[in-house]
């Protein structure tokens, strides 16, 4: 039929009754409102798990224990942050923190490496970065009269790895890149980009807010230096919940947190006269840890460290694959075109499709019950969380979208 | 009696009967063990209305609104920053942020301030700063190579004004210290010390963790410039509640933050090419705002509010009177001493008592049932929230002190 999307929906319903992570899928909260949701990489669905241990927390952990909760909680940063960091990052113990944002993370391991590379007066990012990447990178190349070198990014893929190549250089202090992009889902490979880095002497901070819980990340494989990410995406920890960084086990000696807080000290509750950093990855801390939000993001982390990333990451692929078929039989015909990348291996849980009208789309989207999130410029973005997103859910939204374009 | 700590209980229980605030208490949560909890200055008791609304928060607007949510969250850090400012701080509105931590705000003013007095090179501080405070002035004066001057601190006072005054001149770039000293408690005069660096052409960044919720603040009439602060103590936000940070309206075209995050742009939804700063206080926010501990937050706040400031000082007031009337009839005698000035209007809602064994005597003492806090050197620090703490419970915790002591 011309008005099909190419795959029925009997089909997306059998895929998802023969989906191995339905189980999973069961832990999560649904609305009753039989809401289309493909944005779960802009903020992932509630764990039950993840609500019950929030209110633990709260209503047993601060309302009846108070201070005397602190034992428990003093290591939490690096305790969760453990978990994510063998679960999702391929990360050794003792490498991740969850604390504070991915902003303020980024912004202390950037300073800490370009602190670790006096002489070098370049900074490398992409032009496809995400914006609080870029305008950190910015901020930092002002306040020390630095060089920022911008590659060119395919806004359909990733940052040109030619240009990349040739902008990384012995004037290079620090490269900084997201492993997965967050407009066309495009995955840069981690080894590659850090080997390239290194061969110049250059440090590089990954951002994988996009990735982790997504794809497969193995930093240590890598000989990563330093990564920060957010945990709301794909690690269903809540609006804002905290963000992680990484730091390498051998760097974190030689390494400064331009914030030098209380947190991060040798010894918490010395007070004394001097900032004496901990010898180890928690000198990147600063403040009092978010308490209850950790609790929350921990139970999150937990649930999908439970089946873990092979194949919460085989189901994003599937549901990619699902999406471009449909989005191809159905959907070019009006103009939509693909904004990612066509190899299920060059993509994140997520696939980005153009048209002219996309903001439009997106907004009559959601007033159809289907909430996708619409990217400058003119990308429609479909999240695909492994976990949440059924087959249904891709077809159905892909055929709202198409009723939206013949209308 | 040569055993007794001059008051009775009896009289305890009555100033509680006849307390106007007996209302306000009864809306927090209390454990069944009779728990003795004098430390809400370090981390406040949990407000029902506050439970509530993380539980709102969590259960309705992300599991069941999701990203649909973010309309009515995106203003909360300024929202509740204004909630805060009107009732606790003096600030007029959009002065005030909630956002990240006290360390992190605090660095970001700091770097800011410094920022904007260009060819100064003096940090002023004072030894008894909170540690966070001096190892953050630490570290930029490291980074920048700076000299801080640091006042003298009198332990059972604040810092020594005179030489304070004396280490003010044309070279200071920024003043930072604490309103009330987390050891003392003792208030510094907001107005003076103000007066006494803008005289100099310095800039003050006020540390009023210890303060919101506590004592009157007024810094619209003080003219101050900057200030930060927690909201897990007197505003009872909960454990590693976010803090808020303040910048006078007139300062905030001028500053810049350090850290250029993208909720810090103009249009976050942009994500232009350059950062552009909002032209508001919100150039001070960096990433995702905390939106569960926000509206945990919001909720206690507005609860506080409700009463107000002044009911709640003269009630901390109150019991720190009877507090020190029990100590002085009770205690002294077995080598306790004051370690807070002396008179009420000169102390946050603390009393804080000097003893050799203090480490080992509030070890005890929550062996007991009594929650106090150790600060070094020697000292027992007795939180008095005004809108939690009876006089019983501080005629209890005083006895079994004197208890142990004549033991």
């Amino acid at each position: 039929m011309a008005d099909s999307i190419g795959r029925t929906r009997e089909e997306a319903a059998a895929r998802d009754a023969a989906d191995p992570l339905r189980d999973l899928a069961a832990q999560f909260v649904y609305s009753g409102d039989g809401l289309i949701y493909l944005d779960g990489n802009s903020l992932g669905r509630a764990p039950r798990v993840a609500l019950v241990a929030l209110r633990q927390a709260a209503e047993e952990e601060w309302a009846h224990g108070l201070i005397r909760s602190w034992p428990t909680w003093l290591d939490l940063p690096r305790q969760v942050g453990d978990e994510i960091g063998a679960a999702f990052l391929g990360a050794r113990p003792g490498e991740v923190l969850v604390t504070d944002t991915t902003t303020v993370n980024l912004y202390r391991l950037l300073v800490a490496a370009l602190d670790a590379r006096p002489g070098r007066s370049v900074l490398v990012t992409d032009d496809g970065n995400f914006p609080t990447d870029r305008y950190l990178v910015e901020g930092l190349a002002h306040q020390r009269g630095l060089t920022v070198r911008r590659v060119p990014t395919d806004l359909d893929g990733g940052p040109d790895l030619d240009s990349l190549a040739r902008a990384v250089d012995v004037d290079t202090a620090v490269v900084t890149l997201s492993h997965v992009a967050y407009r066309s889902g495009a995955v840069l490979d981690l080894a590659q980009v850090t080997e390239l880095a290194h061969q110049a002497g250059a440090l590089v901070v990954w951002d994988l807010s996009h990735s982790a819980g997504a794809v497969p990340v193995d930093l240590a494989a890598a000989g990563a230096d330093l990564a920060a990410g957010c945990t709301y995406k794909h690690l269903c920890g809540g609006p804002g919940s905290p963000a992680y960084l990484y730091v390498r086990s051998d760097l974190q000696g030689q390494l400064t947190s331009p914030i030098w807080g209380w947190f991060g000290t040798r010894d918490l509750f010395a007070m004394g006269p001097r900032y004496e950093p901990a010898p180890d990855v928690r000198r990147f801390l600063g403040g009092s840890p978010p308490i209850l939000a950790l609790r929350c993001l921990q139970a999150a982390v937990r649930l999908l460290a439970g089946t873990g990333i092979a194949p919460l990451h085989a189901k994003a692929t599937a549901l990619g694959e699902f999406a471009l078929d449909c989005a191809q039989a159905g959907l070019s015909q009006y103009g939509v075109a693909l904004a990612s990348p066509r190899a299920p291996a060059d993509r994140g849980a997520q696939l980005t499709l153009r048209h002219p009208r996309a903001a439009q789309l997106v907004r009559e989207l959601a007033t159809a019950g289907v909430i996708a999130d619409y990217r400058e410029p003119e990308r429609i973005r479909l999240g695909l969380s492994a976990a949440t997103t059924r087959f249904t859910d891709v077809w159905d939204g892909l055929d709202r979208l198409r009723v939206l374009l013949a209308g």
